[in-house]
């Protein structure tokens, strides 16, 4: 299928590197500073964990399946295995090998399903390319499907007047900076470039159920930068770095940058840096508010991931913090 | 929960009655004939059953579960009977009382489920208030969800790269009006007002599906009209008579009027007729293409239906034409 972020980078190439201009004027926007909100976040779930172990002697559990050592799955199962420990939250890694067959992984996948002491499964994306990533997901008990992916969960995130059991992290942890920020939702107009079901599509859902008339931007757009400065809410989860030129923004629009590349840097000690869709150095003279990347929307999606654990579990144990 | 249909009906109730326009100009838009439409699919799966019948033996069967006496809700099962009766679809109704209990339809869904004549199982909405819509249509087996409502249909109907097993009928319906009008949706701007599960919502969607651009207006979007006037196609599907005026479309839209509401009428023998949500005598002087009501979109609905029951038959025995 024709991919939007391989249409933009390769419209990017043909430009070459994109370079961001510091425009004249001073107005800087208001910085998000998602490290602060997930540590808030954080601070709140590790009490409810620690109340939950003295109350009835559990702790919720979270199963990771991951097939294969792509580095960049490596790293982010390092990350939530983690941020699991710092709240309590029990968690178990299975890394399998990346010759593993569907029905070896459909395998682990029932094992979790069925444990008692693993509230959340989540299957670490993307797959190699023999499995099925559908029937792996689909498989993953609705009750434990911590990541929102499941069809059950999505098709009640997309319908009024239901309820998801979980909504994707990253769409959580959008909605959460907004709430943070005091930002106004319902009947502002939001534009969201990207519809991945991992993220641009489900937050579409998500600013739609609160009530934002919202238009998704995607590879068949024309003029998607015409598009994009409609918006009083601009969220990008593309995956092509500088994709959002300052002159993509309506004056005091607020920015959530989802996209996440790891680019080259000669500069760095790893070599490379991680750097989101939007053109930080001209998108903070034209928004009201931004969230950089990293330190942005990141850090809320994994504190998104703890807390749709822990409330699987209170769900499993029906345990509430009064009772 | 605020609703669009309640908002502006208060609304127009406080304007009175809405009397539609005729501008001056002439231009006249092409009318969507959808009864012939309707009759083409319908002779198209006639055939279809017909070969099934003498190939394998069998036809595919649809089970309709109706509780309650509504008067609409009648008139729309007994519409649906005949339509199948037209193709060779044997058709069932379990006709409930109005004071069935939850358990008591649960125990029908479950019947039709496990029932191997029954390809296409439909329960007519709304149920009565003291029944879960939800508990009920989450009941029906997803391979029989021939309308669609399942939330495992509507999450793959949401998610790129998955397929649904069925598509909500009038959003289908809608799709197919599109395609025989020779429509290009790739790349359009499709704005559709209202967001019901059973209508706008799919109709959003299905649209995206296609690769339009798709903004979705609701009671709490501000400047409707003008969101309305942005579009290439507009899709109304609210339930207001003359909600959206000729002011409100952009010269040559294409405009789909999903709605249909019985207002009283004297000079009618049954005392009422049915009307869409577009103000038709103004309308038609803006949009290139327009679906009347009745005899747009209706009719198409409800070959979509018997289409989906026989893709559900064929799915079950495994058969297709040149089996």
């Amino acid at each position: 299928m024709f991919s939007l972020r391989r249409y933009c980078l390769a419209m990017l190439n043909l430009l070459n590197t994109v370079v961001c201009k510091k425009p004249d004027n001073e107005h800087v926007a208001a910085e998000v500073d998602g490290k602060s909100i997930a540590n808030d976040i954080k601070a709140t779930l590790a009490t409810e964990v620690c109340n939950m172990k003295s109350s009835i002697g559990k702790v919720p559990g979270l199963g990771v399946i991951l097939v294969g050592k792509r580095k960049d799955s490596l790293s982010f199962v390092r990350i939530k295995k983690k941020a699991c420990e710092e709240v309590g939250i029990a968690s178990v890694v299975l890394e399998l090998p990346q010759d593993s067959t569907e029905d070896e992984v459909l395998g682990i996948v029932s094992v979790l399903n069925h444990k008692e002491s693993v509230h959340g499964i989540l299957v670490q994306l993307p797959l190699p390319d023999h499995l099925s990533e559908e029937k792996i997901i689909n498989a993953v008990n609705v009750e434990k499907d911590v990541d929102g992916f499941h069809p059950v969960n999505m098709g009640n995130l997309a319908m009024t007047k239901r309820e998801p059991l979980f909504i994707p992290c990253a769409s959580r942890g959008c909605i959460e900076v907004l709430h943070r920020c005091n930002v106004e939702i319902v009947g502002k107009k939001a534009v969201v470039i990207g519809r991945s079901k991992i993220g641009g599509l489900p937050t579409s859902l998500l600013l739609q159920r609160h009530h934002a008339m919202v238009t998704t931007v995607h590879a068949f757009t024309k003029n998607p930068e015409q598009r994009a400065r409609e918006a009083d809410i601009l969220v990008s989860d593309v995956g092509v770095p500088n994709l959002v030129r300052g002159h993509w923004l309506k004056p005091g629009a607020v920015v959530i940058d989802m996209g996440s590349t790891l680019v080259k840097d000669s500069n760095s000690s790893h070599g490379s840096h991680v750097t989101g869709d939007v053109c930080y150095e001209e998108a903070i003279h034209k928004a009201s508010t931004i969230t950089p990347v990293p330190g942005g929307v990141g850090p809320v999606t994994i504190s998104m991931l703890l807390s749709n654990t822990v409330e699987a579990a209170k769900r499993a144990y029906q345990w509430t913090e009064q009772s």
